[in-house]
Formats: C-alpha cells, sequence, structure tokens
C-alpha cells in the first residue's frame, strides 16, 4: 500500500497520528526557512509542511524542488495549522513529513490543473488525461457513475433485467447512417454497430423476458452537430403486457427517484402536454416549462385589419415578457436584429409595450388602436410593465422562430435555471413526418411505433394527420426519453413498412426476423429510451454533455488525445476483402 | 395493465381474489367437459381452469381451440385445486376463468418451450426469441444480470467509479486481430474496436480517478474456436498507488462476496501458487484444485534404468488416479487411446496398477522392480487401489498431456463438482512467451505488464526467464481473471515495446499518448479484467457460456436470428470511400 489515508481524508481527529499520503503535487509555496506543499488525489487535497528546524535540511531541499504534478508519497505527522483553511475539509491539519519519495516526474503541465484552468479547448482534449485531474471534469464523472447507479439499482429493485444485446448486427438503411464493420470470416459482408438495440429488445419481449433494460453504447455516423457524439449511451427499457400509462408511471417513477437521490428535489406528478397542445403553446416539443411565457395566437384578433404582413400569415403569435417594457428602444431594435438572424430566419417583429398607465404603445400603432393591442395583451397574458413579441408567418416556421426567441429571452432574463426541474410528458406525436429532402413521409420516432387505436385506416388518406403511441419525457427544455408503444402484430408491421417505402422484398431482408418473431407470440409491448449523457448533464445543471463523458469525441468524429481514427495496414484492408476508394 | 398479478404469484392466500392475467399458452388438457390451460409468464405458471358448469360454453370452446405459445389475457376467480402439485410455487391454486382475450396468435413454434426441449442448436440460435422462453435460458439471463448488478454494487461501495471509455478507438497491431470500422468524415481512416479499454483505464489512472471499473463490451476478431464469441464482456478494473498484494486483496474480496452472495458458499483465503509450480504440479497455468493429483515428476526415480522411452526424455512425471486399479485391461487401453489421439498427442503412456496386497504392477516390469515402482507411487502419491498413469517426452508437451489426461480423468470419476468452488491465485507469469510461428517474444500479457522488480536488466539476456508482476484468478480450472501492476515511467515502456520487436516510430504511432502520459506524473497502478460470460457460467455452475449471452454468434462469427453479417449497398461503400476487393 503506498498510503495510509487519501488526501481528503484527514481531520483534526487524527492530529499526531502518523501518516503516509500519495497523491500529485498542487502547488509548493517556498518561505525559504519553511515550505507548504498541496498534495492532491481523488479524494482531496492535504497541505504538507517541511521546515528546517523539525525536518532535515536535505529533505527541505527536496520539497523545494517538487515541481507540479510531481507524484509524491510522503510519511509525517498530522498536527494543526497554525492557519486553518474553513475553504476545504482537510483545512485544520497539516502533515508534518518526515519521509517523502518521488514516485514520478512530471513535465510542466500545458495547462494548469485547477478548477478554472488555462487550458482551451484543444489542449484539453489532447491532454484529457490531465484535464480529467482538474476538479469540474473528475466531479463530472463521478457524477455520472452515481447516476447510473440509481439508474441500475432502482430499476433492479423494479424486477427488471439488464440484458447485454449484440454490438455488431446488421446495417439498416432506415434512420441514421450505419457505422460499419466489415467481417474477415464472411467475405463481402459486413456488421453494422446498433444505433439503439431497438429490435433485440423487442425480441426480448417476444422471448417472455417482460421487463428489460440496459444502459448501452448506441452509434450514429452523423454529421456532428456541437454537443454530438458519434457514439453515445442510452438508458434503454421495454416492458410487455403494458399500455402507454404503465411506461409513463413507470419511468416517472425512475425519473422522481433520480431527482431525489441525486439532486434532492421532490417533485409532483410530472405534468403531461399532447404534442400539438405543446407546438401551440411553446411551438416546440420538448418546452421548457420553468418558466410561463405561453404563445398567445393572434390571428383573430390581429388580422383583418390593414397590416398585411399579418393579414397574409398563415399564423401571428404573440409572447408576453416579463418587465420587458424596460428595455429602450436600442434594446428592442437588437432583439429584432436577433431574431432576423439566419440562425433564427424571421422577417421581422412586431412589438408592443404594455406601460404601467395600462396604456400600450406598438410598433404598429398605425393599424392597431388601444383597444386591438389590449386583445393582444388579453392573449399573450401581458401584464403592465411587459413588452409582447409578435412573429408571424407559415406556422411551423414562426413557431419555431418564437420558441427560439422564448428560449433566448428565458436565458437573459434568468428564467433557466439549472437547479430548478420541471418534467414534462409530451403525448401523442405523429406517428409520421414528411421529410423535404426525400419527398416522402418518415417515422417519427421508428418503423416500430404503433398509431393510436383506429388510426391504421388514415395512414392511407391522411398519414400526416395519424398519431402514435409515442411519448417524450423533456426535462427543462430538453428531451431526456423517449419512447413508444409498439406494433406487435405481423400484419400492422407489414403495412407500417409499406407506407414508409419498403418493398416488401425490402421489408423482408431488414426485419423478416422481427416479422417472423411476431407470428409465435408476441406480447403487446413498449418502452422508452433516455440519453444517458444529456441526462446527467441536466441533473448535473450542465448545459454540455461533454465533461461528463471521459474520452469525447470533437465534431470531426476524432479522438484528438490518441489520434483516432488512422489509416490501417494495407494487409489488413486486404484480409478484410477491401481497398480504399478515395475521393480526393 | 394487461394483469393484476404475474403468473408466478398467486398462492392459497389468494383463493377467492378476482384477479387478471397475462402470458403464454403452455398447454392445453381438453377433458371434453373441462379444460385446464396452463399459462406461462416470466415469474411462473398458472394453471386456468374452465368447465361446462361454471364457464359459459362459448369460453370452453375458445379455450379447447388455444394453441401452444398464443399470447393470452384471462381474469377469474382464484380457487383452490382439486389436485394440488407441489413441484411448482402456484401449485395450490387454479384460477376460475370468467373472461378469455387472445392478445397475439402463434404459429406452432419449431421446437417445444420445455427445461429439455427439442430443438437442435441450429433451431434454437435460428429462433432465440423462442428458446429464451425455456426456463434454463430464461434463468441464465437472470443469473447473468444479478451477477452484474452484485459486482456493481460491491465495486461501488468499495469507492469504485464505473467509466465508460470509448468503443471507436485506434487499431493497434499487437495482440489479436482488431474490428475495424470505417471512418466517413476521415477518409481512408478506421477506427477500430476495443479488444480492451486497457490504455485507456491506464489514462484514467494518469488522470487521478484512482479506483476504476466498468463492465464493458470487448471485440476480437479471431478465427473463433467452441465457446469463444468475437464480441465479449469484461469486468474491467484498475487502481492507483497500489502494489500487487493490494489488487489480489481487493479482487479476492470481489469474487469472495460473488460466491457468497450468489452461490451461498463461504470460501476461506484464496490460495496461491506461482506460475512455475502450477507448471510443475498441474501442468496448467490454470489448474483445477477441487481434487489432487499433483504431478509427481519421476525422471530421478525412473531413468537411468533400460527404458530408453524414458531415459531420452526432458521430463518423465506421472499422476496417481484414485480406485484406478479397477480399471480393466481394456479400459486402461482405450485411456492410452484417448491420450494418443492428435488433441493429446502423446505417443504412449506407461502405468502401474498400485495392488491392494501393496504389490504393484506396470506395463513396464521388464525395466522396474517393486523398489521402483514404490518409488513412483511415493512420487505420485499413489495408494493401494490407485493407478499410475505416466507420460514422458519435451517438457512443455509432456504437461500439456499430462493435464489433459488429469482433467478427463478427474470428470470421468466426478471430481469436478459444479457446485464445489476452488478459486486460486496463479503468480509471477513469465513477462514474455516465445512464439513459433513468428519467431519471436510476445508479451504473455500484454506490452504494459511490468517486470518484477530488478528484473529489466534480463531481458536483453535471458528474456523468457524474466518474470511479471502479473497474475491470474483460476475458478474450477478455468481462468476467470487476469491482471498485472503496469509500467508507470516512459523509459521501461520505451524498453519493453523494443524488446517486442517495435520500432521507435511503431512504438510512437502506436503508443504516444501513453509514453506522453507518463511523463505528465503517472502513478503506480495496476489492474485486472474478469471475463463475465465465463465468471457467470462458472458460478452458473455451467461448461458454456453461449446460454448466458442472449444473442450468442455461431462458430463463422454469424447472428443467425438476424442473418448477420450481410452484404452493403454499393453507395453505402463509395460513402465509406471502400470498395470490394473479393478474394473469390
Amino acid at each position: 500500500m503506498y498510503r495510509s489515508h487519501t488526501c481528503g481524508e484527514l481531520r483534526a481527529a487524527h492530529n499526531n497520528t502518523e501518516v503516509t499520503l500519495a497523491g500529485w503535487v498542487q502547488g509548493v509555496r517556498d518561505k525559504g526557512f519553511m515550505v507548504y506543499v498541496d498534495v492532491r488525489d481523488r479524494y482531496g487535497i492535504t497541505q504538507l509542511y517541511f521546515d528546517e528546524e523539525q525536518t532535515s535540511k536535505d529533505l527541505l531541499e527536496q520539497a523545494q524542488k517538487l515541481g507540479r504534478e510531481f507524484v509524491i508519497q510522503v510519511t509525517g505527522k498530522v498536527q494543526e495549522r497554525a492557519s486553518k483553511n474553513p475553504n476545504i475539509p482537510t483545512g485544520d491539519i497539516e502533515v508534518l513529513v518526515s519521509d517523502l519519495t518521488i514516485l514520478n516526474n512530471s513535465l510542466v503541465p500545458p495547462f494548469t490543473i485547477e478548477d478554472s484552468t488555462d487550458g482551451g479547448d484543444d489542449l484539453r482534449m489532447k491532454y484529457r488525461y490531465l484535464d480529467i485531474r482538474r476538479n469540474p471534469v473528475k466531479k463530472s464523472l463521478i457524477f455520472r457513475h452515481k447516476v447510473a447507479q440509481a439508474v441500475r439499482n432502482y430499476l433492479s429493485n423494479e424486477d427488471f433485467i439488464e440484458v447485454e444485446t449484440p454490438y455488431l448486427i446488421k446495417s439498416t438503411p432506415e434512420g441514421a447512417r450505419d457505422f460499419v464493420v466489415p467481417s474477415r470470416m464472411n467475405e463481402g459482408q459486413f456488421y453494422a454497430l446498433p444505433q439503439s438495440p431497438q429490435t433485440f429488445k423487442q425480441l426480448l419481449m417476444v422471448g417472455g423476458m417482460d421487463k428489460y433494460f440496459q444502459i448501452v453504447k448506441c452509434f450514429r455516423d452523423e454529421d456532428l452537430r456541437a454537443d454530438r457524439q458519434p457514439e453515445f449511451t442510452q438508458i434503454d427499457c421495454e416492458m410487455a403486457f403494458v399500455e402507454q400509462e404503465d411506461i409513463l408511471n413507470t419511468f416517472e417513477g425512475l425519473t422522481r427517484h433520480l431527482l431525489k437521490e441525486i439532486n434532492g428535489v421532490e417533485v409532483e406528478k410530472f405534468p403531461r402536454i399532447l404534442y400539438d397542445d405543446a407546438m401551440r403553446l411553446y411551438g416546440n416539443d420538448k418546452p421548457d416549462i420553468r418558466f410561463g411565457m405561453e404563445f398567445g395566437e393572434l390571428n383573430a384578433v390581429a388580422q383583418h385589419k390593414d397590416f398585411n404582413v399579418f393579414n397574409s400569415a398563415k399564423l401571428v403569435v404573440g409572447i408576453a415578457v416579463p418587465g420587458g417594457n424596460a428595455y429602450t428602444r436600442k434594446e428592442i431594435d437588437k432583439l429584432i436584429d436577433w431574431v432576423k438572424r439566419p440562425q433564427v430566419g424571421a422577417l421581422g417583429m412586431v412589438y408592443c409595450r404594455c406601460n404601467d398607465d395600462g396604456t400600450y404603445k406598438s410598433s404598429v400603432d398605425k393599424f392597431y388602436d388601444q383597444d386591438d393591442l389590449a386583445k393582444w395583451a388579453e392573449v399573450t397574458g401581458a401584464k403592465a410593465g411587459d413588452l409582447i413579441c409578435v412573429l408571424s408567418g407559415e406556422t411551423n416556421k414562426v413557431r419555431a422562430q418564437l420558441s427560439a426567441l422564448r428560449m433566448e429571452l428565458a436565458e437573459r432574463l434568468g428564467l433557466r435555471k439549472p437547479n430548478e426541474f420541471a418534467p414534462l410528458w409530451v403525448l401523442d406525436f405523429p406517428l409520421l413526418e414528411w421529410d423535404e429532402d426525400t419527398e416522402r413521409y418518415h417515422a417519427m420516432h421508428h418503423p416500430f411505433t404503433s398509431p393510436k387505436p383506429g388510426q391504421l385506416e388514415l395512414l392511407g388518406t391522411n398519414p400526416g394527420d395519424v398519431k402514435a403511441n409515442a411519448y417524450d419525457l423533456v426535462l427543462n427544455g430538453n428531451e431526456i426519453g423517449g419512447g413508444s408503444i409498439r406494433i406487435h402484430d405481423k400484419e400492422t408491421q407489414a403495412i407500417m413498412l409499406k407506407h414508409l417505402g419498403f418493398s416488401e422484398e425490402e421489408a423482408r431482408a431488414q426485419f423478416g426476423f422481427l416479422m417472423d418473431a411476431f407470428e409465435y407470440g408476441a406480447p403487446p409491448h413498449g418502452g422508452i429510451a433516455f440519453g444517458l449523457d444529456r441526462l446527467v448533464a441536466i441533473l448535473g445543471g450542465q448545459e454540455t454533455i461533454r465533461d461528463f463523458i471521459a474520452f469525447p469525441k470533437n465534431n470531426s468524429g476524432r479522438d484528438v488525445m490518441i489520434d483516432a481514427p488512422a489509416p490501417i495496414d494495407e494487409e489488413q484492408l486486404t484480409e478484410l476483402n477491401l481497398k480504399l476508394n478515395l475521393k480526393s
């Protein structure tokens, strides 16, 4: 054993105890005749003390030469500190060192190992092993472990069985791109890495496993946006003999347990909202309901006046910004610039000040009188002192734009409090969504989601109107989980695949095994999957997932620390029956 | 909810309760005026009862038409059975059905869903979802979950942190073949799937995580032998600031906990044996010590007589087979044929009967008298009634042959009891092993294993003699875990890689990031990895791992259920900058 205690363990009660510690040199304060060294490990920091009188001269000199991040082992006696540090748990004591061993040297690290480091993102990623020594990253990884453990223990206690499904599976053309793995033994053939264990968990239900879960890596070869990773972790769950209500209750239980156990927050029964209402009230299928600012649709009160911008719009919709009347004209102009940015894409913004004296002042006073504007205030719920922001245009677009504005303003107003948790179920998602690029319908969730009872017939006539037995769990404006009740009979699955554009042969080739399974007594079943990376980040009060992943990849899918991906040998390629076919 | 209770839940105490059950039809016993249906789910089997008097005629007829594996939902009243079945937990009751719904039909399954099925391996694998409904498979998967949970809870309580390491990493030429994953975004480059998270867990130690574990999938593209899978699961562990003794104690603790919690078996402190002694006494680095039959080396007592076979051998070695003198001449001849099979490869076998009257009768009486044979008995520990089996030849080969014979005989004698657990640490493995094919030394464990203190110099002169800080945990003749204290300084790692035949450039390209990390304060560290599939099978008292894996692959690495691997689209290949290069 290299140590008798950790660097976070010693207290005043240990005074006069002889101890051995091991860890990294956080810093050396050399006062000439005495030296303070802070030694750090996963558990904390302890002050080491060397002085000319009580320590040998040799030892003092050794201590003076210690560099940052040297790995040392020391033995000495715990003593009370002359000046205590109330900011750290070991702040009452120090160790008067009698023996010092340097276990390993260190070059000067490329950035400081401190809570606020001077290392930029690139350096931090290249030297991730040093970054992990920093408290914020270290704590995030430990936090992630605690969340995963809490999930596993909760679900195990609820009789769920964690079953490992395979990673080397079969490529499917539906959805995002697969990562593939050439097979050496099966010439010209490829495995695919799973985008999710979807079909396997359904087969486990057919197999009678009843309650399944798995915390599992999934893979998507997509062009990466910020804060997306090619490999990500899912809490994947499925249950048999259940209806939607059972799934909602079970996983509301899990989420409530996590909020309590991890964050110490008690949450009442989660509110539920229909997808259509979420879109109408928040312009968004994952609304942040920690604050109000619900949409007010103004068509009835703002159209049929002489303002053509509104008259020609499919939707005129506004929100009341609490206290927004305090904004100067300049600030409002900046807000208008903000909504006109290409990322948001509005053509303009109409606003209306709600003055303290009960009068209104809008940017379109030419067309609307005080009575008109009072109706705007009524519909948007604006009170004296607020600002009403109004956008107009094509329904889906204008909702997305106003949703972006709502989130931006809430952020600026400090309404998105990281320690407040507002979960929400969004129900009755559409079964299909229209894809502009391919000009056809895609499964909004996936091809195994069941339509609402009685809506199967609508598929032929009004496919866009068909609602699914699909639900999302939203937390603070993020989708943390999504799932559905699945199709469990072969006929419905065949109809669904046909509507998604699969020929009978394609359906057979891709999903034959699942359709076969449905013929041997498939029970009704459904499930949900949580994105663990995102869930952990939100529970941890953070916006980005990256520090909750030990070794993340950058936006080009590269691991810059190990320098992967990388070319492989010609020999290896030949063995895999492959040749490069480079474009450049 | 499709049910009020599970099919394994009802007892006499539920009599007269109205219940709803859902599950699969296990069987229908039609007595004409009454029908018994067994309904099954994950939790058990419940008898349903329909009769002409108490049930409607309609319902009775429906029940009569139920097929095996139909999915049904029934409502009815619990009542005492006329004739109880003490073999199942629900055997005291039955449900008098008042309502029956068929949730799904089933074709006649290709094999029976019973403990002993009539399905051969191929059918079972193709319809694995049906196979999983069978008790032995279902129970094995649940057992696996319990073991994994016990591991996680134990290690978490011991302050270990589960950290997820990446699956898309970099190919390394050392060891077994990697599965690779072409990168679309990084033209001509490939990720590799990890054979183990070895370097990442070492980097976590450099990063100060101190105590790491992970239950994680690993991948090896090897020609598959029986009972090997291209993807397998490891319990991967690493600790910083530890010596070998600390690792042994920690993971002996884990293993003891599992034996207690899972098997209810208390095991004393695990015995330890040196690798050299294991080879000498058992001819094997993973000896099964549930029984004796230790090797006795007979060179001193059997050479220098007139028997040239022995005289010319490097090693003459025997075992005493308890009670083996009962074998007939014919049985012994069969044993000799057995050791001469190509899989074992001995040229012949000498034997010596130990008669009850204290005399000996050997197959080489021409060369050895009673005194000589008495010495054989003394060295091998043979007693009256035993049979001494002696092999001779080149040391390594003859040890392997006698080890095979020892295991075979123990199996036949019933000495390998599945419910007896005999763990054993094997210590001080050689650092390197000679590879006949490539005519060079390979790392026996992996290139990051540290040599025993002071033996680094031997690497230049007697590489085969260098011992490593490496250890295996053996359970009942299977290696269930293996690990080592790692190299943690750049110089030693460089020397090691050089001796393994890496040029400086190759070492830099492959392991540069690790060697860099060693320069920034790497702590002493070491670890171990357990093969979860094998561990679970052994704790479950089974010889093969396959039923402890939900969806295993066959010996060609195929998943015959989903029919993977499979060809992919030309378009997908082009996008990955690849072309097929088929040999056939």
